[in-house]
């Protein structure tokens, strides 16, 4: 950051000529950045080709989404609505009929740009098939922000032979994403045998003592496992987008 | 249950000789039954050979554990000492030196019969080496219940290769006992592949979210593999016992 | 386990004709056991007669329970389906005509074969009526299993003198099941004066500090009483499934 | 309540002659008593004879309690100071030579008056010898406030019989103290053979998921005997005090 | 206890005509005593004249609680159903047309009997108008089982001057129930001022970190009042039900 | 205070004529103080123009709230009704016209006098759209007290350029609301960057490991910023009165 | 902010020469102060005359603690050392004989300057005296800023009419600090009586139910008395840093 | 997976000479990887030049870390003991003198090969000074394991301009490290800001509602940032590991 010598002394060299205004501005430029930095924020996500915007739809009617939608459809964006339900999916069609709806990942998708797909590619894992919802919503975040991604559901204990059956496959991606309710073993396992990172996000899936997907979340916690770290309860965006940003890396 | 106007009918055909004592004995069996089976709770442990008296330490002091071994030792019964430190032993040894001490499983053995033991056995498993205490607080309690027991330590997530290497024979076992901290991922694993009733113990091995083990108690009760059910955390010698208590089915 | 030199002799000698191929089979048995060893988790409860498929409806909607049921009604095995409403019943009897339904135990039953029941048997006992739905999930899935069951119901401490009044028929049975919700206290009791193993149930019966079967949960895992293992808040299925395994050693 | 102008209308009438002082007195006393009511909280408990100033020793030093007794010891009340360690009592004992120390109970009394016992009686039951201190706690309290009282100690699920050989002599008391740690079970039992007040203190003891004293209370708070009230954790005196009130009723 | 020997001798003195049928019966009472104890539990608050039948309606069916009616409405004790829907009642009352229904109180009142009133009276006590419900439950409790009963309600800290206004009537009590939601700092306060036992009742009243009713319950457990003691989260009927004993001694 | 000794002393006077009832009466002012004291506990807060009675609809019927509104609407104060779903407004506006409803904040207001605002400001600050009902509960209950708000909203870690960018102007309140769900983060950047006091209100926006609020609760207690003291989550009004009351200072 | 149309023409008359660098410099100022004013954070609190440095010792060793305090007596300010044991107070001293320590609030001052005290004061009232080390830490910071201190302790339930005795003097505080555990009810009751802002401290006095302050915590934040807010358990430091802000308004 | 016909065949077709021993033992790779798959974890991280062996040193006796490392020490890898106090390293000195200690980080290396340092480099941030241990075990983690790492301590909140001063710096990371305890919600802030991924870790920093650290780990976990996953409480090792892993691919 510029300091209040440096600052004079170019308003100093302005002032006699020896530095044009537009030199100066550029100079400025840093300084400025940071000010403007934090106005870049808004967008910083939007003004590379191929983010989308999102939107969390919970909590909010349909026609509040549908409004949003309706904004950002004039600018050239991709767009990601999560949580979305059939309703809100119903409004925002009325209003753009080009949007898609993923029903399982409860995702509403509008594309406006093919983004060409990553070389590298994600590889989503669930324990059980009750876990598909989020491991959905983690797969198309990914998916429509440039990522490949590779499927492999119902894995876990119940069915563990199929982990094991993939697990050449599943080494080659460049980073992982494991979905598991109730005691959220999985990750533990994966971990333990793919030397990549992998990003636990353990979910809601369970009664009693899985209390809503706590056990979940404090058995992935404290994951003997290395390599391992966890995302909210039933966050298949937040995954998603993690996973997004290390798989692009 | 009998009620007041059949005893007394009871009782006057037994003045009136119609009813022999003893009959009138074995009629009223059911009845006493339930009284006698009060007072044999006491001692119903003790009375069959080879069961040992039980001693929790914890909370007592070497003299008070002490106390009750020397009042125990002048019957003809095993005894066993949970939880005890070294200071609980070397007060113990003085009045009773055939005390043995088990420093890892924190217990005192006095073995004054040699229980035969089972042809069938006990398969206890350790996630880690930390897990060790608890393992063997099961194991030691096993066997001076008269169990063969066969331990497999070690063998969680981090060198899960080795619960592979062993699954044949684990597979033997009549019951298992598995002991795991930190996420509890290992119950779930064994559950998955060997076909035997799995007793998991939650140990409170970890830190932060490990919540002194219940991160590792609730992943085994919601734990997705069938035949697992749950001790307390840290409670070797109820899993050892439950254990022997299956394994002489 | 075999390792590349070995095998590649191994190899070698079948080339050479010194090892014949069944042989060869023999001594790579070992090595592939691991192997197929998973392969067999898929099917390793459904290869033995009379082993029923289990599917957890909760979560699922009528039409993907009506689906599966459909799939496995092509093979011999017994169909169990747990935490089935009226409606999962209502869409699987319209595939499979011969499909039970137990109402109060939310359970699903497709009959294909007759197994043979056991003649030692499991005790099932809950605390009140209202723990009555979990109890009779735990006693279908123990049958279905093939195992002989008996119920003695409503015997917690408001009429704890029926369990007083049938504890030497009680005594009887190989493994019991105790339900209860509220404080849980039962198993405890029950413990303390049946010396069988007793698989503790807690429910989701109660309100405020019962904590939605918590309070049962915690009591039942600190129980002093000897002999005793808990399963998840309102699994019968995991009770009776674990029952039947002990009843069958 | 008396208003401004009510107060001024009858100073009026006592200054005209009107009223006499004791008659304005006695209107007054009404009003009055709100005032003095809590005035007379300080010193309530200590202005009816025999009843002991109650102090709390924890988190105090051994200067401060025998400080605050000392100045008690110049009044005619019998003095209690509850959770009172060996160091407290040596500090105590220098400056007051008759008070006497119950170590199990952490209890200092300084006796002064002699105080009838009553003739109704207040069991104290505990589950276990653990919760031995803090019946005790308990049971000086009562007797220091005069009340008379049975003990019946370890008779909970480990030795059931006990409670049941003696329970015509515990249905004699007028009201009943159960103290028990774990998994707080006897209050249940007891709630539901006797039909007498249950006060029912949880203890601290137990390890794991006894959670200090917490599976105990929800335990006994969601007891499904009814008559059965619940104190903090450990804390005796809160039980014998109350007992004693209601013992005196 | 008798035992085996004693019995015997017994009753062989009975077949010599030693001992009459009624000497023996008087010597065998309190042997039968224990067992007819254990019988009188479910009987034992029918028996005398007045007490109802207890119904806890909640999780059952309109159905079920009016079965249950008819079959009691054959006896003449007074019949209570608690948690009792509109729906419950208006099914009772089909089968039994002089049932009342407490609305507030969500219970149903068959009255068979007129049981005469106590000359002391319970003082019930609420802190806001929400936790009335709550209150009536335990005033139409107490009532039915021939309890005077005097309300205070809607004095908390709202408008604590209202409980200063009647605390000359409200210690005329013989015991309190006081019930309070939110921060539940009511029994502390009364118990602080009136030297009567204190029922405290936590309701479920409140948001946020109310935590349905924990914050109070944790309030009242740790109350610096003596004589105070807690039931469960909105008990009415286990504070209602107790304070009738206490008055009742 | 008072005694009885001294107070009969003082009538003595005045019957003597030795004290006139004007300074009797000053005499006792202080005695009788507390007890007017407490009578105006219950208008103190109404008798000051302006200040509105605040009802509490959650839990009420639309035709109880309509009745509170109307038996206040006699008199001259200004009404707010907090939580107020739709249906409560229309039972209210039948009765009382003017009735205004603001949607967002669930507040019905009534304004019968115009107070004047006041000349410094309290700022509300949200960290996302979905805290927007908080904030405006707690903004209107501001305004009926007669404070000046300026509002900023969805100014978070999202979009904290708009918190920046806005500082200078936010720098100027006398006082701050800060409402915040999720992890509650805002108030702990505001409080290190204003010298001004906080009040946060965590709200119940968010999932899984949010707790229903609790996370942010514990966030912003746990704040690192000085200055920060919190409410229950969600509660809006208690931050609106409570900045109200500072603003005033 | 200034945006770049404005800093170009900013530039630009510089250039011109018809604004000096001077000048410029000034304008700029408040552009800059954004930048600058991250890094006055820093200092902003110090710059005042009379506001002290804060150093939390816990978790530092004496060694560090002097360090900091040594640096900090080159500068004018007081300086402000919270939660400072014994030893910590040996090594400061050593560097700096001017040190006071005040040993129950913990805390270790340096006074640079005699700040002038406000005219207007705040009142801290504790509700025992085990309370009263988090109450002086409250106060010692407050009064290291220069404000005036009444202190009220030990007038919780159990002393309230020392409350009522002082409630004339209490209500003329600005703003009251309100210190209480156990079931911490004391801000309510002087929340619902005193028209003042409330700063309500939980303390971690008490045991079993009371969590360490977490019932006093939850009681707090959930009180039905307006103008009440809270800070985290046994924090005197931030309750005292707020109420001298208020204060100070 | 093969299957035993096909081995079979496999086996027939060499002892024929149709298929080479190279050929068959290329097919059977797939085959046998598996196997060897589960013998390679436990040597995978170590057979790779550079990488550490790893101990975790709590609840481990001096002797048995030195034990552990003098076993390693024989080989070729790096040596890292986490969680070590100074008498674990006294004890490994002895054996292996040139072992270091890292106080703050509580980690002991054994430096067998000079790793080439990344390109790209990892940075660590905390939010105060007490964070620092856990920042420094994560720091000493990733630089064994080769990676650059730079660290930016104490700009949280109290200090966030420098966070502010070395954004774009710290955007040069390719992956950061973010050490908060408390409110824990420097991640927020960071993740808000810079567009890489953020591994955020709670420490135990902080007292009352801190919780040991749950609250900055919920906070954490429901950061309204993108990007963002969390490790255990005070698990810097697992943080340095992943950041490592994600750093290098």
């Amino acid at each position: 950051m510029i300091n209040e010598q440096e600052l004079k002394k170019l308003l100093h060299e302005v002032s006699l000529g020896n530095l044009g205004v537009d030199d100066a501005l550029k100079n400025l430029k840093d300084f400025e950045y940071k000010d403007l930095g934090f106005a870049k924020i808004d967008n910083h996500r939007t003004i590379r080709t191929g983010y989308p915007e999102v939107i969390f739809c919970q909590g909010k009617t349909p026609e509040q989404v549908a409004g949003i939608v309706k904004y950002m459809d004039s600018q050239e964006q991709n767009i990601l609505a999560t949580r979305a339900s059939a309703e809100h999916y119903e409004k925002v069609k009325q209003l753009c009929p080009s949007a898609e709806y993923f029903e399982m990942a409860r995702a509403i998708v509008v594309r406006k740009q093919n983004t060409e797909k990553t070389k590298t590619h994600i590889g989503i894992l669930t324990a059980g098939t009750s876990d598909m919802p989020v491991a959905e919503e983690a797969a198309i975040t990914a998916e429509i922000f440039g990522n490949e991604v590779r499927r492999y559901y119902d894995i876990g204990v119940a069915g563990i032979h199929r982990f094991y059956n993939n697990i050449s496959e599943i080494r080659q991606a460049k980073v992982l994403v494991v979905v598991a309710g109730m005691e959220g073993a999985l990750p533990s396992i994966v971990g333990g045998m793919v030397d990549k990172p992998v990003i636990a996000v353990p979910t809601s899936v369970g009664y009693g003592a899985a209390l809503n997907g706590l056990a979940a979340l404090l058995g992935m916690l404290t994951s003997c496992a290395s390599g391992v770290s966890v995302v909210n309860i039933d966050n298949g965006f937040g995954a998603g987008y993690l996973a997004g940003m290390i798989n692009k890396l």
